[in-house]
């Protein structure tokens, strides 16, 4: 069955595979120790990190990376602490393992239990941004999964640094160390033994990254895919909207992180509150040193920025641009969500409770908002510690992916001997 | 994107999308209305449909096709009253979209919601099971979901008239009658346009029925798949069994309808009680008609069965033939399971509530029972009204999928203007 040649891989792949199962039982007590640990472990070699993290850097400051990706590889003391800061919250949550999800009886006596289970062995493709080795090991680690982790090339030495503390975390509880694993290398061709070389020893694949990493692991991969695609994230200014917000948020919704999948691209204005609040919104944004690309009507009231090309509308920026159309009404901002949008998150921003139902029903992307910043979409802003990607596929999990979205489920029955007629 | 050269085909998907963005927004009571109306269609053409049937059924014995297989092809007026009482049961059943199911506050004020979500439009591709077009068309309605059937070739006139009801019934409640779609014929060529000429227009394929159908989908679709395998489920009857219930129960599992997936293909006896329930319970079995192939240490016991095969263990006979192995323990039982089983539903008999937990928990299928026909491994039974599958792979849905397997969920987040730090 598994027909990689990559030796090396394949010994860590059926290793990783028996401690998934050890994992798979472990009591909760056992498993938040191996991530307290962990966090300690993280603090304790915290110059050892920081080092290989300047290692890192250095080696893509010469390679002169785009700014965005070099934010996402940075590390520094306080983002070492935001890291431990989820684990304590990962370890404090309640175990998903064994959740009853529902449970009741049939009028023949049969009880049912539907629990969850962990899914499995996972396999993690992502970019290079060292605390998903953290945050996706923690998560794995909670939920019971064995992980396969493959960081990207640039984050190699940041990513083995933190993937020993992940290890010593897992030792000092007792647990298998080879429950959450590193690939050997970050050879693009070892991804290629991932998606195809491992059969019945990875359940599922969640590829985090680039258009052409996704594209290349669905066209690919035998075994099922957890989707994390685009985030083109709109903000849409409603007529009723409050203008300080609409201004606070549209800023804050950019420019906090504007590499980061869940940072807007595109501000939608209705056209009736444009007069007033475009030259607002427009003008926080360039201050902030964003740059503007506004369809014809919005240069009108605004002359200060570039004209948008029918591409803008599709185009993840991760980047301080953004691109400004005037919409006549909220069904022409809900149209052009559905048309260009990758339903990721959306919000509204208006005082109108009609208009944030409407558009909170209708709009039909993982999250919708209203009055609030697209960058809250993240696992550890809606309390879950941290997250595993923001998926935007339908099936099985959407939105920022944590410990629930890891686990699948099964139905117990208890029964005193019932046939079926 | 859509590059089917089938234009009737492609005509049909993009009317079921459209029709379909107006169902995931209908009202319950609307969505009632028409599945009540269908099973009143039902009752009303029940002579066309059962003519229908016997022109199906004539071919299909002309083509002398299996046993198990005319079984699921047969209609009759008992199968027709339980596809209305599915019908109803599902019309009662709690609407799933809009279902709040999670709701929680952090600290900065942000409310979230995170509620179920039609998936979008579905396609079934099934076998030569008439009901399963009434089941996931009620299904599929029910859950706001459009959807796309495909039938197997033998139940072409079957399928063509139970699809007229539940047409019949989305015209009656004013919904659009796209919604529901049948291919235009069955042919083979067109389910590789499913797979991928219709980019777009379906969100996930659900295939039901042999390996090679699965395995062809799997290998070629390009849009998500939900698995539905293989059934080689399993009977473990412990040291502690009750005998009447172990006889009762191995009988009912194999022989009450052996051609469906839930049936039992593997009797699994401990070496402690084997001496005396085994004669009782093959015994009890070769009386019902069914073929025994035994291990050697069951021959020895019972000398009246065929010598198993290697291969007999990783069978799925849909047939009156059971493999029966003796095991030393329940640890051997459950290493047998999860080398040969599918991960369908297995069933332990046993009144030791210590072994039941055992099973119950380390066992890793989609459905684990104690005391209970595998029989039971059915929507209807575990009061979903129906199914449109038992689901064995781990993403998404696992076992009967029914109204919540069938959506999706989005997150909404109301604010107050929260902008984040």
């Amino acid at each position: 069955m598994a027909a990689t040649q990559n030796n090396a891989l394949l010994e860590i792949a059926q290793d990783l595979r028996q401690a998934a199962q050890i994992l798979a039982s472990a009591p909760t007590k056992q498993k938040n120790t191996a991530i307290i640990a962990t966090a300690k472990a993280i603090k304790e070699h915290k110059s050892a990190i920081l080092a290989a993290n300047e290692k890192d850097m250095l080696a893509a400051q010469e390679k002169t990376l785009e700014a965005s990706k070099l934010d996402r590889l940075a590390l520094d003391e306080a983002r070492l602490q935001a890291m431990c800061e989820g684990l304590e919250i990962v370890a404090a949550l309640p175990d998903p393992v064994a959740q009853s999800i529902k449970s009741w009886q049939t009028e023949n006596g049969l009880r049912f239990n539907q629990i969850r289970t962990p899914i499995g062995v996972l396999a993690i493709i992502y970019e290079s941004r060292p605390n998903v080795t953290i945050d996706a090991g923690a998560l794995c680690l909670k939920s019971g999964n064995g992980v396969l982790l493959r960081g990207g090339s640039e984050s190699f030495y940041s990513s083995r640094a933190l993937h020993l503390c992940l290890q010593q975390g897992l030792q000092v509880a007792g647990l298998p160390v080879a429950a959450i694993a590193i690939t050997p290398s970050t050879d693009r061709a070892l991804v290629g033994d991932i998606l195809t070389g491992l059969d019945g020893l990875i359940d599922v694949i969640i590829p985090r990254g680039g258009k052409s990493l996704i594209a290349r692991v669905q066209a690919e991969a035998r075994i099922p895919v957890l989707g994390h695609l685009d985030g083109i994230c709109h903000i849409y200014v409603d007529e009723h909207a409050e203008l300080e917000k609409a201004v606070a948020i549209s800023v804050n919704a950019k420019m906090r992180r504007p590499g980061i999948c869940e940072a807007a691209e595109t501000l939608l204005v209705h056209e009736k509150i444009a007069p007033t609040a475009l030259p607002l919104i427009a003008g926080a944004l360039a201050d902030a040193g964003c740059t503007l690309r506004g369809c014809e009507r919005a240069r009108q009231i605004y002359a200060n920025m570039e004209a948008a090309q029918e591409q803008d509308w599709s185009q993840e920026y991760l980047a301080p641009i953004i691109s400004i159309k005037i919409v006549d009404d909220i069904k022409a901002a809900m149209a052009h969500i559905a048309q260009y949008g990758s339903g990721h998150t959306e919000s509204i921003i208006t005082e109108s409770d009609t208009a944030a139902d409407a558009f909170l029903t209708k709009v039909d992307s993982a999250i919708v908002m209203q009055n609030a910043s697209t960058q809250f979409a993240d696992g550890g802003e809606f309390g879950f510690g941290c997250e595993i990607g923001i998926a935007t596929s339908r099936l099985h999990a959407r939105g920022p992916v944590a410990l629930e979205g890891l686990t699948t489920y099964k139905y117990q029955i208890r029964g005193t001997g019932q046939t079926r007629p």
